[in-house]
């Protein structure tokens, strides 16, 4: 069972109240209302030694900032302004104070960067020498601009992702940028229909704006921004479609705010066209040879953990 | 170093706006403000297998009963409503979605009860037989109440614990009910100078209160209300003391505010007047037979794991 049917099926069993929660399960962040028009999101990552990095090769330090990191990028993909974090971390035995001093300066880094206060947390010690654990959650607030969510993208929107893609396992997992400042710029001035970070990788997560926004879509390989990265790769197509964790922004706009942000877009991070969202109620891609295939959902699923459709190109 | 050492290392490193956060590290939970008047309360604690449960004797939907359990217990420290939960596992590799629903099982459990909706989560894989680790987050409102915090008590008051205290690890760990609904009963019917949920022992988090609220203690050893598990062991007074993971609310309140307690009190489980807040600058415990002996704050401490002061009849 893959994560995201996992992940529908807890959404179904209790169905919350739209009034209350106007974003449930499902997207980057809930949104829960407070009382009156307030309302205030909420996400959460878990990162574990020897899966999501590997402390024989990092240092605490980077793990810490990667755990505030990919809660950042979740603020992000709802064009949400971060307010705070906890934190919690499970230590092997032996672990002490200056561990926790490296652990803080990595979540400071973050946490002084995008201005995102840590309030709160839990320490916790294993028995033994089992492995290194920290758990994020982080709360953000609308500040004026409505949450994007994964659901609204319409066909004939534009899909746009920033930066460069594949190739995020050599080492820029460990020191993204969160694109929120980008995210905010985006929603501030134009209409987004769509977003998401790309945690996953491209297919997988293009899947997930198909599949909640009821839409198909059709990419141009041609197109897709690889990056340096994964251009050392053997296949570099399919890492940039598969590979995950490059923390862009995947979003979705009309032509006509394509228009528009063509003219607007004044960040440094590069923004690119990869494709259009289509009524065909599936995915896409049109081969740089020009046959259209059917694009195949890859991508790194925590539950599986496989990358379907790397034996193939990822297609 | 002990976790409260560290808890206020972390407080020190970036002090936050009260304006924003009028209650920040070093409470059961941080408050944050969002637009206006409105602010919004966060929480998190994480449980590991072998440390806080063991999954060979407890099932995996105890384990999350209690995994949310302890975070509402945290809201109820502060008097406050519980809104919304985002849980995070680690499952040991080989489990699937059959393990998934029992913990979604043990979650509801209590979400149900407590009206605190699931809204969001993460789940991972181990690359092998890790062990299981739950970790939630925990976001609660005032409703017209304000926050209780530990930092309230004052010269004078009465000392009050609800239930019966010690011997939780014969089971009662894994079942206990949060006390949100007496808080907050208390919180509107009372004036509540501090209150804090017993966690890690009476000894310690009466000692977190007198620290915080920079005044001493005495209290009665004959007026504790030992459980009857804690008189099934050895020493029950100390393991009333210092067992831990009572959950039951600590609080104290003036004289007078008590005597309406006593006349106003209409909830089930009982409160017991165990002894004042002092001006002495330390914790003391009056003994059966009259002598006055210094408090040893002991309990569980995460981070040195010993129970300080078992030894000598937990004082």
């Amino acid at each position: 069972m893959r994560e995201d049917e996992i992940t529908a099926w807890f959404a179904e069993q209790r169905k919350l109240s739209p009034e209350d929660f106007p974003i449930g399960i499902g997207d980057d962040m809930a949104e829960v209302r407070l009382a009156g028009e307030e309302s205030v999101l909420i996400t959460t990552d878990m990162l574990l030694d020897g899966v999501h990095f590997d402390l024989s090769k990092v240092t605490l330090r980077e793990a810490a900032y990667k755990a505030m990191a990919v809660n950042l990028s979740d603020c992000a993909a709802m064009a949400t302004v971060p307010v705070a974090a906890v934190v919690c971390v499970a230590l092997p035995k032996g672990f002490g104070f200056e561990e926790l001093k490296e652990i803080h300066k990595g979540i400071l880094q973050a946490s002084d960067k995008y201005d995102c206060a840590l309030v709160g947390g839990d320490i916790t010690v294993w028995r033994d020498r089992e492995p290194f654990v920290i758990s994020i959650a982080m709360i953000s607030r609308c500040a004026g601009v409505k949450p994007v969510k994964r659901s609204g993208a319409k066909v004939g929107d534009v899909i746009c992702v920033t930066g460069f893609l594949g190739g995020a396992d050599l080492g820029r997992h460990l020191k993204f940028e969160p694109r929120i400042k980008e995210a905010r710029f985006l929603a501030e001035s134009f209409v987004i229909n769509s977003m998401i970070d790309l945690s996953d990788g491209l297919s997988c997560d293009l899947n997930r704006i198909c599949q909640q926004s009821k839409v198909g879509a059709l990419i141009e390989a041609n197109a897709i921004p690889i990056s340096a990265d994964a251009k050392k790769k053997k296949e570099p197509l399919a890492s940039a479609l598969n590979d995950g964790e490059d923390f862009e922004l995947l979003f979705t706009l009309s032509e006509d705010e394509f228009s528009k942000l063509l003219n607007g877009w004044n960040q440094p991070v590069a923004v690119t066209r990869i494709g259009a969202i289509t009524d065909s109620g599936k995915m896409q891609i049109k081969k740089a040879a020009g046959e259209i295939e059917n694009l195949v959902p890859g991508g790194y699923d925590h539950l599986e953990r496989d990358c379907k459709g790397k034996d193939d190109d990822g297609l």
